[in-house]
């Protein structure tokens, strides 16, 4: 199918993990995680995010925030996030079914969340007939194509921490965000006082396969029988281990962001030439939202699949990939320019 | 105990509800529903909300509530209710745990939503990444002691069955309600539009016991399995229907909200003469909301337990019951003038 | 109706309880147990199960399990119990619903568990693919009417403490078991290592209500809001908690259960003498168990109603109340006597 | 790592698998099964097991079991199963977990189950005390690996739908057992009265990927939430579609499971030369059980990993795969040799 922009993981398998898969299939490994590329893998990840963090390897991005949540919550606990929040609006439910707990939505400005917003639900502690708030889970990048700043993050973590809550970032496109903050994953993660971190490869270059990164093991207890437990363990562990070292090696992952970043500035640059197109957020990672004259989007759709993001004020969402080419933009533009009516 | 504001359920047992129970204390009864005063109980029901009503008692509200969604729904579905709602604040989490559904809370004004408040939830049907809303929840009387106009309910009952949703009340306080608007239980439930009903006693003078009233029975079919899984089935049910003959025999029910709900407006009056006294809330029913110098606080906590309802602007909750007397009311509010400063 | 022998539910409330809650209904009281009722039944069942001892009172049966088993596991945790257990066969799957477990059903001699049978069950520790097994739960009294010795508990505690996991006991008819073994609660639970137990009031004259107690405080951390998020948190708890202490009071559980349990015995022996009836089961307590010719069954069931145990070999299940007469029990076997064929 | 027996998954991806990843990896799809690549996928699939069959793909063996049972009951009804079963014994709880329902094992006789020992768990109907069976799950190949008959499938599907109860075949190793049948896939499983079948791929060259199949569309109105909401759908799906559709190709499936089957059969034949070593179940299949000297076993387990099956009574599992060679059973037939004592 033609590249377009309906979502980054409408792309492919970059050719440097897909050499890592093939490299990795030699002979037999133990299952489930107990082979050497993963031992590899997950050392390859405490590099990164300092010797105390462990590693739970899942199949997708659910799974992660899932995992990192079930962990942290008992079922009478919430989970304080954003109103837009994949966990909130794109997980079918998956947090509530499987943790029990409640997620209290947050109203977000440009994207994201502030301790002005938390704040409100920071109450009730110790008081049985209110679910106990215990995590705050942001987005980084948020689903709105924003960046949380260093200082951001870490006005959340200290409330949090603060009010004895922890601190989940779902990290889906965490490589877009450090190309964006121009800072190593550590800087914004860890040493801003996340808690767990759900580590995302899938829509940056990989075929599958997101990691849950706990910066604290005393966390960790039960981690490995959740996971199993909430159907997220592998088999033949060491094919994603094998894609996560590829996506580390020769930073790869710093490669594929930066790329589908500047796409999506090529992106912005190009539509804001179209005066009938008005871009409603700041484009810093990989993503473009707009409101489009209503009229063109079918014909858009029908030759570039992408979905549209509130159908009442009729603006859509565009994302680049690791493989989107500056062709791409340009085309998309003109096509887009030469819908336009008048 | 000295009579207080805290809840209409730190009231005791009305006499007619224990005579009722010490008269149904004869012999043996078959257990768990199968007994004569139970079939009588639910006849009772449906003399009052029409022939086709299903009814399920339980032990408690947020039984009832619980029992409620459960039925209405599947894990990935969406509950859509005000964020003051008892289900949203006050029950731990049970709707969460118990159905794996989201609640999806809508802003108040004047403890109600509206329409407009629902009607940005309602997207995303038939798309598997979005928990499907499925049910509109109200309360009524609502947690900030209003009551919603028969037209107000009809403008939400109608909204929902246009998208193919269902409603479900919370009617911890009905009575307290139907003497409010003056109407029959039926005329703002089942004849509203209403599909399912948690109907109280517990806080209007009955010792224990909650009903849930489903008006259609196409969708009781799993209802009972559901009540005994939820461990709120009652062996000695005899007792708890015995308890709801006597509440709709010589209109205890209404005598009683009649009651309370003067009780609450004559404590409106006399607050209301105390000028550093700021009612917050319309009094429709049994309840008093206002905002109160907080130094006076602890010394009126000492001589009436009731509860802060929001502590950030020192709003106070005070309820009245079916054996509130006029003095409790003089006295009370004879203490407070006492301990207002200058 | 007819006193009978389905079920010691069946059976009303003793006077004694009738009268204490009417004794509680004086003015207000803070709800949901921080009244000084509940302080003083709670203060009682210290008394009797030592100091240390964590109570929580609940509706039902079910619920004082479901709240027991809730507290000790996590959902990857697995509980052994007989395969007749009320957790296993009479709650239409409570357990596995509210704690998300797996229940490993040991087959039973004479209605109980013993060490060889739970063994098996005992390996795959530390092994994620493996529910972990937590805790054993066992009946005393039986689901067949039979009591465990103080021997056998104390060989079952034994067992699971060398493994780690903790026992349960399911004391719905507690004190049928005291009396059989003649012996006060605190010796064969909490000092023959028992670590948690549903105590049940309900079956022996009470008008409803359990209480869970946890033997080592340590464990109840988190109770308080799986009470509340399990929908037995019951708001005027002052009911429930004087119910308690008049079943206490002047020994009235053993009294009752003193009671059931002789007509128990009345019941076999009368039964012993006709000829075509076989017992099944040792009348240990207040359960006599019997395979009766088919054909008489339906007869016998329109006069008394009672339960089938096992349809399979036409075994019946007789329970005896704190109710019962001895002129019942005369005119019942006299009834099955007159039915006999030939 | 050497090739060993521990399990068919601790092989890598069959060449002709990896092969179609990558030819799969051109341009964008779009996500979440909407690309051409997984209709394709379907429609073989169809092909296969008749046009009315509803085709879920999935990440893995456990997903796909609990998409199935989460699909055919509601909370409150009972699995009947094997007691060697997968669902029971090797998946962490996650159908208690996920769908609520209580597993009740079967014991087994060469590891299949049989209606006689199935009947005693069809009762209670309509009885809300207990947990309504609803589906018999039994796994083909089964956990010890044997093979039930068409006769054996056909027995157990007519007493199911006698009941009105449906089955699910866990069929983790079906290329397996239609090998060691000599029968088409639907042979054994859709005609043979099956209604859910979780198709197993990952054992067998795959490098991942499960598909979970609905003879009758009626069942699977709710399914494709079910799936996003256990955290079960792929966005890059293209990718686990394009693997089945080369597991079809050339009869894939069918060349990789005959050799593994024959290679069990080869590891049969010599190690019954071994006279130390009892086997302990048919080899009808790919897995080898047997009883070995407890001493060999440490030394063995050094040079190749696999899982003692039952410790008690020194019982291992030896599993072949579709790459293991003669070479690798002759030389792990002369190791036990030579460590054999005497």
């Amino acid at each position: 199918m033609k590249r377009g922009f309906a979502s980054d993981n409408n792309s492919g398998i970059h050719p440097e993990i897909l050499n890592a898969i093939s490299a990795a299939n030699e002979g037999h490994a133990v299952g489930y995680g107990g082979d050497e590329i993963t031992e590899k893998a997950i050392k390859r990840f405490k590099q990164e995010f300092g010797e105390q963090t462990d590693v739970y390897f899942v199949f997708n991005g659910t799974g992660a925030n899932v995992l990192s949540l079930s962990t942290l919550t008992h079922s009478f606990n919430a989970v304080i996030c954003a109103d837009t929040a994949h966990i909130q609006t794109d997980e079918c439910g998956a947090p509530e079914k499987l943790t029990g707990c409640k997620l209290l939505p947050v109203e977000t400005f440009k994207g994201k969340i502030t301790p002005a917003g938390i704040i409100k639900y920071l109450h009730g502690f110790d008081f049985e007939h209110h679910s106990q708030p215990k995590v705050i889970s942001i987005s980084q990048v948020t689903e709105l194509g924003t960046v949380y700043s260093l200082e951001e993050i870490k006005a959340i973590t200290a409330l949090a921490h603060e009010y004895g809550l922890l601190v989940h970032m779902d990290g889906a496109r965490l490589a877009n965000a450090a190309v964006a903050l121009d800072l190593p994953f550590s800087a914004f993660t860890v040493d801003a006082g996340v808690d767990v971190l759900s580590f995302g490869g899938t829509k940056n270059g990989m075929m599958m396969g997101e990691a849950v990164l706990f910066f604290n093991p005393e966390l960790t207890k039960l981690t490995k029988y959740i996971r199993k437990q909430s159907m997220q363990l592998y088999s033949k562990m060491r094919f994603v281990s094998a894609q996560f070292l590829a996506y580390f090696e020769n930073d790869l992952w710093k490669r594929n962001a930066t790329h589908s970043n500047r796409m999506a500035q090529l992106l912005e640059q190009e539509v804001k030439k179209i005066p009938a197109i008005q871009l409603t957020q700041e484009v810093d990672a990989n993503g473009v939202f707009a409101i489009v004259p209503p009229e063109i989007i079918p014909q858009l759709q029908e030759k570039y699949f992408f979905y549209m993001w509130d159908e009442h004020r009729s603006e859509v969402r565009w994302m680049t990939s690791f493989d989107t080419e500056e062709e791409d933009i340009i085309q998309f533009a003109a096509l887009i320019k030469s819908l336009m009516p008048g």
